[in-house]
């Protein structure tokens, strides 16, 4: 069949909530917008956890194996006590990242425009940003090895992790930040550490010579990464498409997090390599975590989760004029006001997870 | 005899320029208010590197070798493409760091009252925030081995890096952090990824056990640096002391530059182990680096080296009456409307960096 196969995992904490409303938006496309999509619900985390021992039962794990995209949520909710770190591990966001080689994680942190205009403060904080953060996310520190807790002689114990790089891995997500350079304003800033680490030294002179071999139309600069967290904060709307390695863009798209107003309105995309069917399998996911503290309240900000989804049907479902659709409905009702707890200002009324998925559809 | 020896060395770049300033305040406290100290000005970078081939030459290694107090200014300035590489990491700063294993770098994030108070953007940004980033800087990735860039068999190449932190690396400088919190609200944040790397694990084991052995009266948490980098642009109010290792620090103490203000503004201490006779080698030098775009041009923001002195009056010089008193001085000056460029809100005159240092004088 020619349907483009989704898995939609709300996995713990306000996953599943903030899910929920994205499900439903997907929901509207394929049924009002006729969107090819056979979507297949699973369960991640603590409740198959008790049921068969696994974080990751079989049925999820053949779910996601055979989607073309993977709606995720969260993990790691006020259930993270209740199961071993060893089950953890085993299916774990790490984990299914290698599993998938998800490789380059696009983090968009665009300023809305209802959000930057809702205060004095927010529109100079806000003004003009819109770039995507493309951070590595299959190798550096999070995976290299050895790796490990020592006993040393003298009866201390020593800590250690090993950062790495290899050529193809800085060459395959450099690739994808020019590419999505040229979609855009033709800008991309590298953000290493080359003043002091080797790894950062070949990351650089890998990202230089792949742009001047083929992307010699793409702007490139580099950036320490130091500068690069104080440039976030000092003035965002200079950045076009950013690219980084693994533990460096895991702290820079949260720096780079309150410049859109709340963390809760982050959408991912994490893309693995092209296949010989032209096929990309991608997982998207809001980028903020299960957040313990509200969970099950239902007051969580869905739309990280349906922005996300704006993604998916940008690059999976190959729907631009839908991305657009769903973009300018989002836009329209934070216009009218919707705001979520995390993004209202004083006085506003503060809409419910549910209520803000209502809203986002109302205005489709 | 009982002086107090204070090595200056403005270095490269902006450096000299921002250092002229520090020098005279330092001159007023010895004339003025009779601080007991020997100045002895030394030279570094592409200057003493002409005429002896290095960067550090022994003059200045003596100076140093011998100071209770550095005071540092920048190095790396537009003469760095003169000097080649292998001269440079010789008499570098990192090898400074280790050679007198200045392992604690404190650095004061402080909204100053009076640019607080000249914007209603900065007045929200800014209020109430006083913190102190302790990081740590004689190991972790800046250090650890094995390092390099290897050829792989298949041609590619592949960088390395490895971060590392043992029993007595954490436990000294955490000690730092619970013993300054003492002296200020009483409150450790420790930062590390211990959810992805197990150096971050022993670190917080070890932060942990020294808390529970010893400081029981300091209020301890831990928080993932993603979200600490997050928190800073947030609501930087909220923390007290903040410790954590080399490369987070670096990252981290750029991201909190903006709230207070410029980068050009910050102050900085690093300091080495307590000595037999309890005396304790620092290095003062203001956070920014010698930013060549200005450099020579005389109007770079000394207030980064006049603050640091602020910290030695109180560190080294164990003289806390004067240190409030160029404190003090400071603030008024900032009252008055001294700016430099990089601070100054539109409409104000823009000072020199000799302007400023007058500024200052004439407030004390
Ligand atoms: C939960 C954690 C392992 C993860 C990461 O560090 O990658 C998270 O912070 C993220 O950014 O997705
Ligand atoms: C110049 C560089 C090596 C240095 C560092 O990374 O420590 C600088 O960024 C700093 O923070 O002092």
């Amino acid at each position: 069949s020619n349907m483009i196969k989704v898995a939609v995992v709300g996995g713990e904490g306000i996953g599943p909530e903030v899910t929920a409303q994205s499900r439903r938006i997907l929901g509207w496309f394929a049924t009002r917008r006729g969107v090819p999509m056979a979507l297949r619900e699973a369960q991640y985390g603590l409740i198959p956890y008790l049921a068969t021992g696994k974080v990751l039962p079989e049925d999820t794990a053949n779910a996601m194996d055979e989607a073309d995209a993977i709606l995720w949520g969260a993990t790691g909710g006020p259930e993270t006590k209740e199961v071993p770190a060893e089950a953890r591990k085993a299916g774990g966001l790490l984990s299914l990242r290698q599993k998938y080689d998800l490789y380059a994680n696009l983090r968009p942190i665009r300023a809305n425009p209802a959000l930057s205009e809702s205060s004095p403060l927010k529109a100079r904080i806000l003004k003009d940003v819109d770039f995507v953060i493309i951070r590595e996310l299959t190798s550096g520190i999070y995976f290299g090895e050895p790796r490990g807790i020592e006993k040393l002689p003298d009866g201390q114990r020593r800590g250690f992790n090993t950062e790495q790089y290899t050529t193809s891995q800085v060459r395959r997500v450099a690739r994808s930040a020019f590419e999505l350079a040229r979609t855009r304003r033709g800008k991309v800033c590298s953000v290493d550490k080359a003043n002091v680490l080797e790894t950062s030294v070949l990351w650089r002179e890998e990202v230089t010579a792949l742009r001047a071999e083929e992307f010699r139309d793409v702007e490139l600069s580099h950036m320490y990464v130091d500068n690069a967290a104080m440039q976030i904060v000092r003035d965002p709307a200079q950045f076009d498409v950013m690219v980084t390695g693994n533990i460096f863009g895991d702290i820079l798209s949260d720096c780079a997090a309150m410049a859109s107003g709340s963390l809760g309105m982050l959408p991912s995309a994490s893309l693995g390599p092209v296949d010989r069917y032209g096929r990309r399998k991608a997982l998207y996911e809001p980028v903020h975590g299960s957040a313990p503290d509200i969970a099950g309240r239902g007051i969580a900000n869905p739309l990280g989760s349906i922005q996300s989804v704006i993604m998916m049907l940008r690059m999976t479902l190959n729907r631009p004029e839908d991305a657009d659709l769903l973009e300018k409905a989002v836009d329209l009702a934070l216009a009218n006001g919707a705001r979520t707890a995390d993004i209202a200002e004083a006085g506003m009324r503060k809409l419910s997870t549910k209520e803000m998925g209502d809203a986002v559809l109302a205005a489709l």
